[in-house]
C-alpha cells in the first residue's frame, strides 16, 4: 500500500531542513551589505510554510513502506531543487522560473552545469546558497535529513537505500541514523580541513567556503566567471585537485580512516585501486600527448593542467581551469569517456561509478575463463568476498537502464537541433552530474542558450544520474503503482 | 592441449576453398577483357599451394578440441583476408599491402569500409572478388568451409559455436553440417531471386550480382563510386532495401518460413519484432524530422532517403543513397546509435545484435520489478522459453567487451589525431561491420587517408566485431596458451 499523505509528510520535513539551510547566506549578505536579503528570507519561509503543512498530513511516526521510501526520495530531491530555485526566481538571477530550477537541480545534484551566465555580477548571498547546494547534496539531501531530524529515522533503512542505491550500501544499513551522523562527521572534517587550506592559499572567507561546497559536493558551481583558473595559482589547483580526488573516494574508507587513523584500508579496497588507476592513467597519458602537440610550454604545465581537468571530471566535479575543448582529440576524448566512469560509491561523485565498471570488467573477464574451460566454476570476488550473482545483475541493469537513459536524452537533444557532439556531452555531463561538456555546453561555455524543452531534459537527466536511475525510473513503471 | 599442426591444416583447408572462390571472377574478366586475370590467377595459386602445405602439416580426420575450435577460426579469418587480398596487391589496386589487407578483412567481415578512391577505375575481375568477399564471408567463411568441405566436419561443432557465438547457436549445432548446407540452400535461394529483380530493373548481370553480393552479406561495397546512389531509382532502392531487411533477420526463421512455406515464424519471434519495430520507428522519426527542417522537396522524397539509410545501417549493410551527414543532427546521430545495435542473430549483419539489446533491456526491467516487489522471483521469457542466467551472463559480458574495444580502439583513433566523431564513428562502423560512419569516414568519404597504424586498428576492429568479440579476445588472456 502507498500511503500518498505519509509520503507527503516525510517530503515535507526535507524542505523544512532545506529552509534551514536556506537562512546560512544571511551573514554574508550583511557582511558585504547585498540585497538579497529579502529574498532569501522569503524563499526560506516558503519553503518552511509548505514544508510544514505538508508535515501536518501525517505527522505521526511510522514506519516507511518499501515504495514510500522510493517516493520520498525522488519526491524529496524534485521539491528540493523547486524550492531550492526559489532565491534565484525571487531576487531576480533567471527571468524564468525553469532557469532557477536548472540551476538549483544542478546544484543539489552536485552536477555545476549552469546557466548563469554572468556569475560575478549575483550578489554574495546568492552565490552562497548556489554552492551551498553542492554541499547539502552531496551527501545527499536525505541522508543530511536522516542525521539532523529524529522523526525520518522510522523509515531510514527504505530512504537510504532508495538515495545511496551503490552495491557497498548494505555494508551500512543496520543503524542508519548513526550511519548518517558519522558520514556527516567526517565530512565536515574533511570540508573544515580544505577550508583552512584555501585560506592559508590567500582565498578570501566566501570563495574559501564556495569552493570548499563546490569541491567536497563534486558540484563545480565556482562564485568565479573562469572558475578555477580565475586564481591561476598552482597551489590552489593542488589542494582543490586533492580535496576533488578525496570527495570522489568512498567516504567509508575516510571514517575507517580517520577513527583508526589507519591509511591502509585505501590499499586495501579494491575499488579505490582502480579509481586511483584511471585517474593516473589518464593524466599521465594526456599529458603525454599534450607534450606530444606542444600545446603547453612545457611538461610541468602540461601535467598541471591535465591533473586538474581528469581529476575534476573523474569525480564529476567540473571545476575548471584550462579550456580543454582546444586540446587535441585524445584529451577532450578521454575526458567524455571519463564522464560515464566518475567517482567511487559511497563519494559525492556521480555517473556510474567506478566499481560497477571494475566488476562489469571482472565478470566479463571471468566470462573468457569460462570460454576457455567450459566446465570450470569461477566466483567473482571484490574485496575478499563472493560477489552474489544478484549483485552483478543489479550493477549490469542499472548501466542499462543508464544508457538507455543517456541514449533517449541525447536522441531529444539531438532532435531539437543540437550537434552530436552537444547532445553526447550535455547528457553524458548532466546525467554523470559532471557540469561542462563538450561543443557548445563546453568549460568556458554553460547550459543558458539551451531552449526551455532542453534544459528540462538535462534537469530530468542530472536527477536520474544523482539517484542512479532506479529510484526515477522505477516510478515510470507501471506495476509500481499497482496496489 | 593445443595440437597446433592440426589447427594450421583445417586453416590450410578454409584457404583451399577462399582459393577456389578466387577463380570465379575470371569470367567476368575475360567477357569485360580486363587486364587483371594474371593477378587473380597468381592470387588463388598462391593461396592454394599455400593451404595445401599447411594442410599437408595434419590430414589425418580428427576431433577438433574446444580451443583448437576458436583458433582454427580467428585464424581462419586472419589469413583469409591476408590471402584474399592478394588480387587487390598483385593487380596494382593498392601501393601498400595495408591497404589490400584492410580492404579483404573489410569485405570478407562484410563491412564495407573502403581504402579505395575510385572504384570504377578498377577492373571487373578485382570488383567482382572485392564483393564476392562479401557474400562469402557474410555466411561465415567457416560455415561455408563446413559446408562444401568434409573433412571439417569432425570439429564443426567447436568451430560453428566460434564462429556464430549468437545465443540461438545452440538450437542447430547437433548436425552442423547439415545445418551449414541448408543455411547456404536458404542463402542461395534469396540471392537468386535478388539477382532476378535487380536484372529486372534494367542492371547489368554484373551488376546485379556484385549488388547482391553486398546486400545478402549486409556488406556494402559497390562497383560504383557512388554507391546505390549512383542508380538514383526508386525500384533498385526499394528491392536492395528489401534484401537487405531481410539478410539482416535471423536465416533460421527465413529457412523455417521457406521450408514450411509459413510467414507466420516471422510473426512468432521476438527479435525478429524487435528489430522490425527499431527499423519502422526510426525511419518514420528520422523522415518526420527531415520533413520538419525541410530538407528534401517532399515527405515521399524524405521517407526515401530515411528508409535506405535506416535499414542500410541498422542491417550493417553501409549502401549508400543519400550524405546523410549533411542531414540534420538527429538523422545522423541516430544512425550512429544504430551502428551499436545491428541486425539479428544468425544473419549476416554485424554489431551486438537486437537478441542481446533486447534481452538486456527485458533483464533490466525485470529489476526494476524486483525493486518494487523484492521477494518476488520473476524469469526472464524470450520466445517461450525461460532464459537461463548463464546465457544472460554471457550477452552481458559481450556487451562489456565488446564497448570495451569500442573504448580503447576510438581512444587510439583519437590518439592518432582524429576528432571525436571521426574516431567515435570509424571505430563504431568497423567493429560494428557497418562501412561508412560520420565525420572524416562519412558516407561520401572512405578510409584512405587513415594512417596505417589506424587502418590495423579498423582491421582489428572489424576481425573482433565479425567473431562477436570472444573468440578474438579469450587469445589475449594468458589463460588460453596455457597448458
Amino acid at each position: 500500500m502507498l500511503r500518498l499523505g505519509l509520503v507527503i509528510s516525510r517530503v515535507g520535513l526535507i524542505l523544512v531542513a532545506i529552509a534551514a539551510f536556506m537562512l546560512t547566506p544571511i551573514p554574508f549578505s550583511l557582511y558585504y551589505g547585498t540585497n538579497d536579503i529579502r529574498a532569501i528570507l522569503l524563499s526560506a519561509a516558503i519553503t518552511a510554510a509548505a514544508g510544514f503543512l505538508m508535515y501536518r498530513l501525517h505527522p505521526e511516526e511510522d514506519e516507511i513502506g518499501h515504495r514510500e521510501g522510493i517516493l520520498i526520495v525522488t519526491l524529496g530531491w524534485v521539491l528540493a531543487a523547486g524550492f531550492g530555485g526559489l532565491p534565484f526566481y525571487l531576487y531576480g538571477t533567471f527571468t524564468t522560473y525553469t532557469d532557477a530550477y536548472f540551476e538549483a537541480m544542478s546544484g543539489f545534484t552536485t552536477t555545476g552545469a549552469s546557466v548563469l551566465a554572468d556569475i560575478e555580477a549575483q550578489p554574495a548571498g546568492i552565490l552562497f546558497w548556489r554552492d551551498l547546494t553542492h554541499w547539502v547534496g552531496g551527501m545527499g539531501i536525505v541522508v543530511l535529513s536522516l542525521a539532523v531530524l529524529p522523526l525520518l529515522g522510522a523509515g531510514g533503512m527504505q530512504l537510504y537505500k532508495a538515495e545511496v542505491p551503490g552495491p557497498t550500501a548494505d555494508k551500512l544499513v543496520p543503524r542508519v541514523r548513526e550511519t548518517a551522523k558519522r558520514l556527516y562527521i567526517v565530512y565536515s572534517i574533511i570540508s573544515a580541513a580544505e577550508v583552512l587550506l584555501l585560506l592559508a592559499g590567500g582565498m578570501s572567507l566566501f570563495d574559501s567556503l564556495t569552493h570548499m561546497f563546490g569541491t567536497m559536493g563534486t558540484g563545480g558551481f565556482s562564485p568565479k566567471n573562469a572558475s578555477v583558473g580565475a586564481y591561476d595559482s598552482v597551489y590552489i589547483e593542488m589542494v582543490i585537485s586533492a580535496f576533488m580526488f578525496i570527495a570522489g573516494a568512498n567516504f567509508l574508507l575516510h571514517y575507517q580512516a580517520v577513527m583508526r587513523g589507519d591509511l591502509s584500508v585505501y590499499a586495501k579496497d579494491e575499488e579505490f585501486k582502480f579509481y586511483s588507476s584511471v585517474v593516473g592513467f589518464f593524466i599521465l597519458t594526456i599529458t603525454a600527448n599534450l607534450v606530444l602537440y606542444k600545446i603547453y610550454p612545457g611538461i610541468l604545465t602540461a601535467l598541471r593542467y591535465a591533473t586538474f581537468s581528469v581529476v575534476s571530471i573523474t569525480t564529476t566535479t567540473g571545476f575548471v581551469t584550462a579550456d580543454f575543448v582546444k586540446w587535441p582529440a585524445y584529451g577532450h576524448y578521454v575526458l567524455l569517456f571519463l564522464m560515464f566512469v566518475g567517482g567511487c560509491a559511497g563519494s559525492t561523485g556521480g555517473a556510474i561509478k567506478c566499481v560497477r565498471v571494475w566488476l562489469l570488467l571482472k565478470v566479463a573477464y571471468c566470462q573468457l575463463f569460462r570460454i576457455i574451460h567450459p566446465k570450470a566454476v569461477r566466483n567473482i570476488w571484490y574485496n575478499g568476498r563472493i560477489v552474489l550473482p544478484e549483485v552483478v545483475q543489479g550493477i549490469q541493469s542499472m548501466v542499462v537502464l543508464y544508457m538507455t537513459v543517456f541514449i533517449l536524452a541525447s536522441l531529444s537533444l539531438a532532435w531539437l537541433g543540437k550537434d552530436i557532439i552537444t547532445a553526447i556531452s550535455a547528457v553524458a555531463a548532466t546525467l554523470g552530474n559532471v557540469g561542462p561538456g563538450l561543443g557548445a555546453v563546453g568549460p568556458v561555455d554553460n547550459y543558458a542558450h539551451f531552449s526551455i524543452p532542453a534544459k528540462w531534459i538535462c534537469s530530468f537527466c542530472m536527477l536520474v544520474g544523482r539517484l542512479e536511475v532506479y529510484s526515477v525510473i522505477v516510478l515510470l513503471a507501471p506495476e509500481f503503482w499497482k496496489k
